[in-house]
């Protein structure tokens, strides 16, 4: 699983540099005492912190922790946050922390909502311009 | 040499935290099929991006590959590329790239230039303020 996600952050990585943005992996994101997103990518002017998720279901749940988190580490950082969703045999659909949904004690994010909110990387690398 | 690198990116990791600073490690730098820094820090307003190195000698050779590197991920990234050095029983100085003796095939630190036109870290935030 952890394979997994090093290769889908890859697969993000890869389309940032493509399009003439600076990206970087983050070493130890989860693990660290200190907040810190998957992926850090940067042009001279925008620097996005970004939650990547491959997901094996028709739902993603994010503990209210790691939203906070994402939210901290941006806000320090300067730093617009985003989280990027991959659901089987659909494309990576990248949403704002205002496009999932609150429940009392966590985040959602189904297909649906991805489908609906979410931008395909072309639109969210074209928003950042 | 690779844990104590780690180690040694960690100690100025904990400093930047300690000063208000977002700083993160990059995974993989040096291994990276991209340009990329060992460690990321940024506030709301500025973005630095740092070649650490713990030295067992009295110099420091930089191939310019590297260097080139580093000020070509910092361009990008819209961050300024900084060289933190610590030689034994010194203190961790921070330099500029123009701070560095450029020779024929690669840049040179000695102690002597990074006591002389190093910052230490609390000068280094200061500057940075």
């Amino acid at each position: 699983m952890k394979r997994k996600g090093i290769a889908a952050e890859r697969e993000i990585l890869h389309k940032f540099w493509q399009n003439g943005w600076a990206c970087i992996r983050v070493a130890g994101s989860g693990s660290s005492c200190y907040p810190s997103p998957d992926l850090l990518a940067g042009n001279k002017i925008k620097k996005v912190a970004i939650e990547c998720k491959v997901i094996n279901d028709t739902k993603k749940y994010f503990p209210l922790e790691e939203v906070e988190q994402l939210k901290k580490f941006s806000e320090m950082f300067g730093a617009q946050p985003w989280v990027a969703v991959k659901f089987s045999n659909k494309e990576w659909y990248f949403l704002t922390l205002e496009d999932l949904e609150e429940t009392k004690s966590q985040f959602v994010v189904s297909i649906k909502t991805a489908e609906l909110r979410g931008l395909l990387f072309e639109e969210f690398i074209d928003l950042m311009k």
